[in-house]
Order: C-alpha cells, then sequence, then structure tokens
C-alpha cells in the first residue's frame, strides 16, 4: 500500500504536470495567431473581430506585451467574474447548467470534507488496529480511514452517525439544486423571446390515408380537432441519402480548394491518385479530378432533389405542425390526439437546430423492438466488450502485424522495438476501444430512435454512465473484469455483495485518488489546452482558407461534450460519497478536482464554446438521477463494509437510508421533474397575452413558414437573410453551395473582418 | 405423496359439496321470498317489483311448482344466454371486464392444456425415473410430470420448447384481450350519455390566497387559463365530521325502529341498557332513549351544518371544475396549470358516486410521505405479519383465556373441549386476520390519499396480490413462513433462488390440487349461494322493515369484490402457468375452477350485484401485468428446475423468455395503457360536436350543478327529483333524511311496488 509520502509525490507531479499544461495554455492564449482557438465564441457572436491589441506587424501574430506573460492566471478570475444571467444570456442555459454540475459537487462535498476531518479522522485515528497488527504494511492513509478502526468498536456509530448527516446535507443539496434549476429553466423560457418551437408540435406516426396525402390529412386532421388554434404545418422529406450527397460534395470541395491553394503557390499542377484516400491508384491531375467529380455530384444531387420533391414516398409520416398560440401547441403536446395510442403521437417540437432528421419514420412496433435489441446489445456490451477486445489483442501480436505490413518486418526485428510493441499493443486497443466507445453509444442510442440530438446526448449519457459504474467503478474495486463480476454477482447470494465490494473499498483509496489525479486533473488542464482544435485550425489556416469566411467556418469551437463529460463527473460524485464515510482523506482531492474543473468549463464556456443546441437544462433530472444512484451505491456499500466490522446488528441502523433516498428521488421526481418534461398553460398564457398586446400585427405563418425545413433545402448563402420566404408551391429550392451545419446562427452573424 | 387414486377421491368429494351448494342454491332461489336475495340487480334497475309467478297466498313465499324443481340447473345456460353489448347496458363495463378475466384464463389454459397432455404428459410418462427408485413412494400423478424425466434426458427439450409455445401464446392472448378491452373502452366512452364527469375536471393542491377565497381563486385562475372554456366549479367541503354524525343517527334510528316495530307486535315497551351495545349500563325504556339520543344528534348535525357552510376552514383546497366541452375538460385534465408542477394538479374528476370524499386536503408533501409510510408499512405486514398473530395466538391458550373469562372455566375443565380449543384457536386467529386483512389493505390505501373508491380498489388489489404471491404461493411452495423465506433468499445467490424454489414445484402439485378445489370450487359455489346477504335479508325484513322504501334499502345485492377476487384469480392463473410445462395434470382443475366461476360470476353479474361505481375498466391494465407477473416467475421457476436436471447449458435457451416477456410488457403498455389514463381528444370532439348539433338549447350549467356535491349535503327524499337547483347563495340544504349510500341511483329510480 502506498504510504503518505507516495500519494505527495504523486500529487505533486499530477500537479507539476497541470501547472504545465496551465503555463502553456497562458502562453498560447496571448498569441494574436491563436484568438481564434482561445476564443471562438465571441468571433461567432460577431463581437469580436480582430486579436485584443493592435500595433505592429509582427505582434499581429506574436505577443511582445510582456505585461501579459507575468498576469499569466489572470484568466481565471475573469473566468468567474461573469455573473450567472450574463452568461446564460451568452451561453445559454445549457451551458450555465453544465457548470453547476461542479457547483453542485462542490457545495456537497466541502461540508462533507470539514465533517469528515473534523468528526471521522480523529475516530479513525484513535483506533490502533493497524499499529498493532505489525505484520501488515499500513501507510498513514490507512491510519486515518475506517480501516483503522478495530473491529466491534463503539466508534463505528461515529459512521453511522455521519453517513445519515451526509445523506441528509445530499438531499439538501440536491433539493435546493433541482430546485433552482426548475426556476432558472421556467424564468428561461418566460423571458425567451419569440422562437419556432415554442409554438411547434412534432406529430409522428401520421397514419396514412388512401385519398389524402401526408400534408392533406394532416391538415384535415387539426382542423377538425384544434380548429380554433391550427395555423399550419411542415412535412418531412426523407432527405437522408440528399444530406449524403451534399456532405460529400462538401469533402471533395475542401479537396478542390487545397490544390487550388498549392497551385496557386507553387505554379505547379498538383497529382493526386484516384484509389482510397489518394494513396493508391493511377495518379490523375487533381484539379481536374475534383472539379470532374464535384461536377458529377452535382448532377446526382439534382436528381435527387427533384425525386424528394415528387416522390410522395420520399414523405415521412410525421409533421411539424405551429399553432396561433403558444397555449395551444402546450396543450397538444401534452394531450393524447387518437383512440390509438400509437397514432398521432405528440411531442414539443426540438428547436430546429436540434431535430435529428433521420428518426421520423419509425413506426411504434419497431421503435420498441429496436430499443429491446439495443437493451439487450449494451447488456452484451457493458458485461462482455472484454471478449471482442481480447480477440483483436490476441491478434495484434508481432506475428499478427508482420503478415499484414511485411514491409515493416526489419523494424519489427530489432528487439527494443519489438518489446515496446508487445508492451502497448493490448493496452493501445483498449484504449482505441474506450475512445470510439461513446461514437458507439451514440449510434445505439441513434437506432433507439429519438428525435432530437439534445435527446440522443441524454440517452448516450445514460448508458455511457452505466458502463463507467460497472467497468470503472465496480471494475476497479472488485479487480477483474465484468464479466468474472457478474459471475460472482450471480453466485454470491444478495447479503454478500455490498459486504464483498466493501470490505475492497477502503483498500483501494490509493487507486483511486491516483485515478483522479490522472484522469481527473490532467484531463481538465488539457481540455483548457485545445491541442486538438488548435492543430486543426492552424492546420485549416494554413492550407484551406481563402476568405474571411473560410477562416470563419475553420474555427471549430465545439461544444460541451455532454455524453461523454457528464458520466466522468459521475464517476467522481460517486467516489466522493463513496469514500466519504470510509477515507475522508480522498475528499480534498476530488474537491481540487471539482474546483479547476468549474474555472476551466466557465472559461471555455464564456470564450470558446459554441453550443449545438439550446434544450433549457432539460437534462437536470437525468443528472439529479445519478447523484441519487450513486448516493444509494454508497449506502449499501457502508452497509456491507460495516456488517464485517463484528458490530452485531448495529448495522442495521443503517437500513432506514436506502429506503429513505429512493423516497427523497421519488419525491424530487414529483415535485420538479414535470418541468422539465411538460410546459405549464399558465405560463403560455401569459406570454400569449403579452405578445397579442405587444405586436397585434405580427405575421406568425410567415415566421414560422421555414423553419422547419431540412437544412438541407436550406440555402447557405450569408448575405442571403435567414427568413426569406419562398412561394409556398416550392419549398424546395435548389442551392448551389449548402451548408453542413445545422446551426442557423451561422447566417445570422454580422460578417467578420481580416486579421491574418 | 398422494396417488392418483386420493385424487380422485378428493376430487369427488369436493365436486359432491360444491354439487350440494348448487342445490341448495337452486332451491332457494325460486322460492319468492328470497326473490330479493338472488335477484336485486333487476329491483334496482326498476324493472322486477314482485316474484316472478303470482299465484295462491302460500306461493308467494314458497315456490310450489314442481317443475321448476327438475330444471334446477337452468340458471346456468340463462347466465350465458345474453350477449355481451347488452350485458354491458345492463350491468356496466367493469363487471363485464371483471367476467372476462376468467375467460381469459380459459383462453389461456385451453389450447394450453391440450399441448401438454398431447406432448409433456408422453414425454413425461416415457421416462422412468421413478419406476427405478423402487424406494421413493411415488404415485400416477409424479409419473406424468417432469419428476418423472431422467436427469440429462433429450425430452426437457420438449419441456424447453412448450415453455416457449406456451408464453408466446399467453402473448397473444393477453394482446388481444387487451386490444379487444381498450377498443371496449373506447366505444364505451363513445356511446356514453351525457355525464357530469365527462365534463368535469378535479383540481387539488389550489394554493392558499390571502385575498381571495378558495372559490373566487378558482373562478379567476380559470377564466385566465381557459377564458373561452371555462364554465363553473364546486368546492369540497371537510364534511366527514357532519358525514360520521349523519352515519350514526341512521344507526340509532334503525335501532328506534326496531323497537318500535317490537313495541306494536307486543304492545309491551321494550327496555334497553345504556351501555356498550345495549349489554350493560342502567335500564332504560328503549323507544324513549333513541328518541331522545336522535333528538340530540339532530342538534349536533344541525350545528355542525351551520359550522361546515361558514367556516372558511372547512373548504378544502380542492374543486371540481367544470367545462363547456369534452374536448376541454380532457385538455384540462392533461396538462400542467402552473409552473409549480405540485400546485393546481388537475385529473379526471371520477364519476360522483365514484368520489371518495376523505382524501382531498392532503398537500403533496403530505402524500409522498404516507405513501413511503405505506410502503414500509407493507413490506412489514407482507413478512413479518406472522410475528403479531404467533404471539397472539401465545396469549389465546386455555390459561389466557380463563384468565380474562373466569366464568368460563368450568367450560374449559371439560377435557374434550379443552383439546378443541387447544386446536382449533391458533387456527382461528390466523383466519381473522386473513378475513379482515383485505379491510387492512383498505385503510392502507385510503391513508396513501386516492380521491376515488375505484382506485382505492385498485390499490388494495394490488397489496393483496404482493400478498398473496408472497405468503400463498412462496409460502406453500417453501413451507415456511415469508419471514423465514426473506431470510432464505437473502442467504442465497440470486442464481440459487429460482433452483430452491424450482426444485419444490413438482412436489406440490398435490397441495395446490387440494388448494384449488377446497378454495376455488367451493368458494365459488358458496358465492352463488350468497349466504350471509340471504340471513341479513330476512332478518332484516322481520324486524326493521315497515314500508317498501326500507324493503328496497334491505336488499344488499353487493358488488364484485374487486380488491380480493382478482388476486385470487391471479394465483390460479399463475399456478396454472408454472405448472403447465411441470404437472399438466393441474391444469384441468384449473379450467373447471375458471369455466364454474365464469358462469356463476356472469350470473351474479346480471341478477344480483349492483356496481358502486363504473370506472369502464381502468382496471384492465393492472390485469394485465399481473398475469404477465405470473409468466415471469413460471418462466423463472421453470428455468431453476431445468437447472437442476443435469442438461449441461441446454437451460440457457430458455433465458431470453424473461427478456422477452418485459419487451412484451413494455410494448402493450405504449400501446394500450393509454387508453385506460387518457381521453383522446379525437373523441372529445367529435361527441362535442354531435352535442351541439343535437341539443344546441341544453343547459349544462344546471345540469352541472349540483353533480358533485357531497353527498351528505344531497337531499335523499325519494319523491325529489335528482337535479332541484338551488339558489347558487345556499347550496347546503338542511334535510331531515339523509341518504347513507353515495348511490344516486335510489334516488332516480322508479317507486317500487310491495311484494309481501
Amino acid at each position: 500500500m502506498a504510504s503518505l509520502r507516495d500519494i505527495v509525490t504523486s500529487a505533486s507531479i499530477n500537479l507539476l504536470s497541470a501547472f504545465g499544461f496551465l503555463m502553456a495554455f497562458a502562453i498560447l492564449r496571448i498569441q494574436p495567431f491563436n484568438d481564434r482557438v482561445y476564443f471562438p465564441r465571441w468571433y461567432k457572436k460577431g463581437t469580436r473581430s480582430s486579436p485584443t491589441r493592435s500595433g505592429a506587424y509582427a505582434s499581429k501574430f506574436v505577443n511582445l506585451d510582456c505585461r501579459t506573460y507575468l498576469n499569466f492566471l489572470n484568466w481565471m478570475p475573469a473566468a468567474l467574474r461573469m455573473p450567472e444571467p450574463e452568461l446564460i444570456d451568452h451561453a445559454g442555459l445549457d451551458s450555465v447548467a453544465y457548470i453547476r454540475i461542479y457547483l453542485l459537487g462542490l457545495k456537497i462535498f466541502v461540508p462533507l470534507a470539514v465533517l469528515s476531518f473534523m468528526v471521522l479522522v480523529p475516530v479513525n485515528w484513535i483506533g490502533d488496529t493497524l499499529e498493532r497488527a505489525k505484520d501488515l504494511n499500513f501507510s498513514n492513509i490507512d491510519k486515518l480511514s475506517i480501516s483503522n478502526v478495530p473491529d466491534g468498536s463503539k466508534g463505528f456509530w461515529a459512521h453511522i452517525v455521519m453517513s445519515y448527516v451526509f445523506s441528509f446535507w445530499t438531499f439538501y443539496v440536491l433539493y435546493s439544486e433541482y430546485k433552482v434549476l426548475a426556476t432558472m429553466r421556467a424564468e428561461y423560457l418566460a423571458s425567451e423571446t419569440r422562437r419556432p418551437d415554442q409554438f411547434t408540435v412534432l406529430v409522428r406516426n401520421i397514419p396514412p390515408d388512401p385519398d389524402e396525402s401526408v400534408s392533406e390529412h394532416v391538415q384535415h386532421f387539426f382542423c377538425v380537432n384544434h380548429p380554433d388554434q391550427y395555423l399550419t404545418h411542415q412535412i418531412v422529406y426523407n432527405a437522408n441519402k440528399l444530406a449524403s450527397l451534399v456532405s460529400k460534395k462538401s469533402d471533395l470541395q475542401n479537396w478542390y480548394i487545397y490544390y487550388q491553394n498549392k497551385y496557386e503557390r507553387t505554379s505547379k499542377r498538383p497529382l493526386t491518385k484516384t484509389g482510397f484516400m489518394g494513396l493508391c491508384g493511377t495518379k490523375v491531375d487533381a484539379i481536374d479530378h475534383y472539379t470532374s467529380q464535384i461536377q458529377k455530384l452535382n448532377e446526382e444531387e439534382a436528381v435527387e432533389r427533384e425525386r424528394v420533391k415528387k416522390d410522395p414516398d420520399a414523405i415521412v409520416p410525421a409533421a411539424f405542425v405551429s399553432f396561433k398560440s403558444r397555449w395551444a401547441a402546450a396543450v397538444c403536446a401534452q394531450t393524447q390526439l387518437c383512440r390509438n395510442p400509437t397514432l398521432w403521437l405528440t411531442e414539443w417540437a426540438p428547436e430546429p437546430r436540434d431535430v435529428y432528421w433521420d428518426n421520423f419514420a419509425i413506426p411504434f412496433f419497431e421503435l420498441t423492438i429496436r430499443r429491446l435489441i439495443i437493451a439487450v446489445a449494451l447488456f452484451f456490451l457493458i458485461f462482455f466488450f472484454m471478449i471482442p477486445i481480447a480477440f483483436v489483442q490476441s491478434l495484434a501480436n508481432i506475428e499478427g502485424i508482420q503478415k499484414v505490413f511485411p514491409f515493416l518486418k526489419p523494424l519489427i526485428r530489432i528487439e527494443s522495438v519489438k518489446s515496446v510493441i508487445q508492451g502497448f499493443l493490448p493496452g493501445i486497443v483498449l484504449k482505441i476501444f474506450l475512445a470510439v466507445l461513446p461514437q458507439i453509444l451514440m449510434t445505439m442510442s441513434k437506432i433507439e430512435g429519438y428525435p432530437s440530438i439534445s435527446a440522443l446526448d441524454r440517452k448516450s449519457a445514460a448508458k455511457y454512465h452505466m458502463f463507467i459504474l460497472v467497468n470503472i467503478f465496480l471494475g476497479s474495486v472488485i479487480t477483474g473484469s465484468a464479466l468474472q463480476q457478474l459471475k460472482t454477482f450471480i453466485d454470491l447470494p444478495p447479503t454478500e455483495i455490498p459486504k464483498t465490494i466493501g470490505v475492497y473499498i477502503p483498500m483501494k483509496a490509493n487507486f483511486f485518488i491516483t485515478y483522479i489525479m490522472v484522469d481527473g486533473w490532467a484531463g481538465v488542464a488539457a481540455e483548457i489546452l485545445r491541442l486538438v482544435p488548435l492543430v486543426l485550425f492552424h492546420l485549416k489556416n494554413t492550407f484551406l482558407v481563402k476568405t474571411e469566411q473560410d477562416r470563419y467556418e475553420a474555427m471549430e469551437p465545439g461544444s460541451i461534450d455532454f455524453p461523454v463529460g457528464e458520466p466522468r463527473i459521475q464517476l467522481y460524485i460517486l467516489l466522493g460519497l463513496v469514500y466519504a464515510p470510509i477515507t475522508p482523506l480522498l475528499l480534498p482531492f476530488i474537491i481540487i478536482f471539482l474546483a479547476f474543473a468549474y474555472v476551466v468549463f466557465r472559461n471555455q464556456v464564456i470564450n470558446v464554446y459554441d453550443p449545438k443546441y439550446e434544450s433549457a437544462a432539460a437534462f437536470w433530472p437525468d443528472v439529479h438521477k445519478r447523484v441519487v444512484i450513486g448516493l444509494f451505491i454508497s449506502q449499501f456499500l457502508l452497509l456491507g463494509l460495516l456488517s464485517t466490522k463484528k458490530i452485531g446488528r448495529n448495522y442495521f441502523a443503517l437500513l432506514p437510508l436506502p429506503v429513505l433516498t429512493i423516497w427523497f428521488f421519488m419525491y424530487c421526481k414529483g415535485r420538479f421533474e414535470s418541468a422539465f418534461v411538460r410546459f405549464p398553460l399558465q405560463e403560455a398564457m401569459v406570454k400569449d397575452t403579452l405578445e397579442r398586446a405587444t405586436e397585434p400585427q405580427f405575421n406568425l405563418k410567415a415566421y414560422l413558414k421555414d423553419a422547419y425545413m431540412h437544412p438541407v433545402f436550406k440555402s447557405s448563402d450569408v448575405e442571403k437573410s435567414d427568413f426569406t420566404f419562398e412561394e409556398e408551391e416550392s419549398p424546395l429550392v435548389a442551392t448551389t453551395r449548402v451548408a453542413t451545419k445545422l446551426s442557423p446562427d451561422v447566417n445570422s452573424s454580422s460578417p467578420v473582418q481580416s486579421d491574418a
């Protein structure tokens, strides 16, 4: 077991490396030529157009002002300074709610840490089990943990009482935070300006009608059932093929521009190969090749565009139905329309940029089948993912590589290279799997058929959370693959499971402290450095960018990676809750992580990220649920641990805690969840009335007309206004250049000026 | 183990006793003086007013027509003859849905039995395990069960395949039955005539307003948020004390009438004692005593009535809000009104006679606390109920009785009496507990705060189902108290649980066959005989009845006892599903039970029961869920049993079945459940439009005015019409006679003529 000194050493190393990252960040961010990497949010908003300071030519690329290097940490107070309401205005409620998860963690753990160090650490220290057991290796850390309290000691009552205090404090923080978020969401929705999704309902599973087209059917149905309130509707086209053509063309155009630039610089016609990724095949003139390819795609696209417009089979049995008032939309979204509850399904329309267009055509029965299959697949993924990994690992050995890449043979024969390969390869296979895992989970969520990107994000996060819980948390506690664990748990009596895990928990404190430092601290520091976007931007800037518009599009601000980030925070919160009564020494490490991450993500949200969508913190119920799950697990593990400590039946005193936790969850669900799912009529009525009084002449129909058009049909010309209303008869207008992003913000932002 | 002959003997005895019951019923039901006991439904409907045949004076009491005695079973075809649509008209959809549960059982088990006897019985018979194991006692029954198949035999594949066939058949029947019921419900709701609950929504948790009364607050709120559709509302008074006074007075009046009648017959002033139940205390003149008591109560009641009318604290923060159309009511019941989701909670108003008036004033927080407490209490009731029973049993021994009732000493000293007491007392204590158990569960449901009697019934049924599952099914399989079982299950690994139970299952087939005959067959036969109502009616008729109205009220037709009856059927269905692949011989006994019960309950529904309320089969999702639970349990037990049969890992072939069952449940829930919970706007709109066209002048406000008045404020004079509209200022009119029943049917039915 590691001693206190080992931990201090490890902490210093990790602190230093994090500090190194921060230094690098501090230097890189004040260089003008990196301005678009570290402040893209302001460019996207149109409020920043050139590096902060103007001056000599050189200072346009490199910051020569020495004073700014001295205050290299001044981004931290700057990140904290922006008040929350302004932050909501600036970055949206989703981002604010996301950084509040870190705040939630801090609010839980700071008092928990103070209490633990005041009460539990002395109790643990007084116990002298480990001193007496001279034959065991023990460290100072273990002297501060529950392991140091002798079996049957009355000192365990301190842990039992503190477990109650911890749980009730967590309840209190969770409850008040849920309340704050519910209020923030309600206020946000109330303060929002007019948005198409406030008036619109997504209707799915429209039954086929032999006599009418989908469009007519929808119109007639709503004219009958919402006679006074129905305004208009937008049918959905199955434009998946068209969208893939457009995105393929955009790729080709990038290559075309790249070779064009190269030609202009070198005045030599560049060549390329026609085969896979330009690596093999016959050599041809690159510019001609791409021109002809783009030409071909243009023709294909035109044909497909015509087909989608004409073919009734290209119309999906779904529609966005808009109403004259928010009240009517709220009513329609929350009620059942048809006697058959699998037809005419209504739900709130997602924001236009949040729509996931591929999932509208799935009938109800197929949907349930898909969910069944994905549930089974997820189970196998979580518990059996090691089997294919091990298989690939067995293939990816020296012999396998020699067979596939014979030209590497001489290199591999070198002994040192060989041993490196043998040592690293299995690890790399696992790393690659873990890196693509979020993508796999996202694909699974897409198969499940959710109609909005925000819902897909939430569902992927739920899956990733389960994976982390089983394979990282349990997998690290009881060393062994999830499959072995599953076998163990199936063969163990239910009462033995918390015991088995509980006994291992105190031993793993050192491991998790290191994990928090390596994965948590370093991960956050790497997040702020943005190495990958930095490199990508400069590559693009060098090879592709010709106009300001190109440079604008070369910025990849990214956005909060909710499906990966949120489950990771949950892991740290789980660790904190589990170790708070067992090894309080772990808490400061978690607090440092949370505080550091809070500042970093606040900076990122202010300066970098460009949200893909705005769901008004719709994910908070999931966050709340997972913290409660963590609390529940921590209570059970403490129960299991104490039941091995020979304190008679006293540990039964902990039994009411899990019951109370379940009750707390149910109560909060009833109290707050509907604020995140439904839209109260009262609010809708207030906004409607207000709007009718202030803007009686507003043409809502024109405003909503093209709001829910597949992005592939929308023009992406920057100069063109977002709301140009074509004639009703031809909503599909072929354009030469087409946006590849869903964001309509690109179009409405002000033109950007030159800076390099 | 019992042999086949034992089973046949037992079956004959039980068949004979059931036959005896039927004979008694056949004779009693054709006696004119029992007419009101066996045909009250027709009296309640007002279509029957005197015994079927008129003739000589004697024949008014005793049936002298010999021919009717010969066709003593002719009630059976009569019960089956009424077609379903007519039955729905006659008795309501609830009753029809209830008897369809038996039909559902028959549809599942008849094909299952045929298949079992064709496939599994031969397979079992061929196996000769029991023949070879000469030292074991075995019977012919066991030769037909799975125990006869030798370990490791390929014959078990027959059981695995048949388990799939059985499950899929059950899925099919459950699915189609759910579909039929959903359609029946939709048609029933569509075909219904105008009813107050179609236009009315129950609003609970109205927040207090410092400036307005509850009534004003409701009116203003709905005028703002449903401006075009709000019609009127009815506030709810906390009249619990008044109701208890009224019911107490009604009791006293019964005694007064009893003594009055006695006086008229004997011309001697009857005496009574003033103490507990007239058993102790000073003797007084009974008529004077009750006259003064009633006088006192009248005064108290008048004071209380005034208080309720005047006191603002007597107004509960709940209201019945009525709308101008069904469409608006459907909208309001399904949407959230207020930003705070625990205020202004809306739900469909139950039918007026279905309202449970005591539960309207509970705030949301208290409600969740109550449900937590009841959940914990239910857990203890199910698993620890034997502890207080054992305690009472230990008290209820000879010595205890001698102490409490010293005057019984000489009797107890007789040896035979003593042994009888010692033998029976413990059993009697348990029987008493089981008899009052449904009442306890109903009280628990009432504490949980459901606002309608139908919801209370459904929740009590759910609790009773759990109790039966744990204490009767599992308790009989693994003999021992639930507490011991709980301990066993906690200490066993999850994989061992189905094994442990599975191994016991085949051994218990004989026990359950006997159980079906004694509890099932005899229970149904006793149901049709209606011994208790028979005796009660004749007692009342003799001592209390003076007028035709009294006699009308002395009929106690009762109604389907859903909270007790449904869980019992579920036990038989569970037994059938569990034993179908294991001991097919059990199936015929269940089929006989179901068929017999189907006929009997059809007769009861046609001739006897008077439904307390009509929920349009709202309980069907529960029924469906519990059959699915039974199927799930049966699959797990078979899995456990086969895993002990040394057939390698072949029993894993059964693993997909439980997963499919869960999926099937989810699918049906999504597909059908909302038909039982929500009311589609389409339907509402159709009915509204139709009604507006046919009855444009209908005064809906007047119609709805008093629909949701607490029954204690309603006049019960038979002559008075149900819809007399008092002035708005004084909705509370004191009356001298007050109905004790919720049913408004009493008032609207035609006056009844004399028959005795």
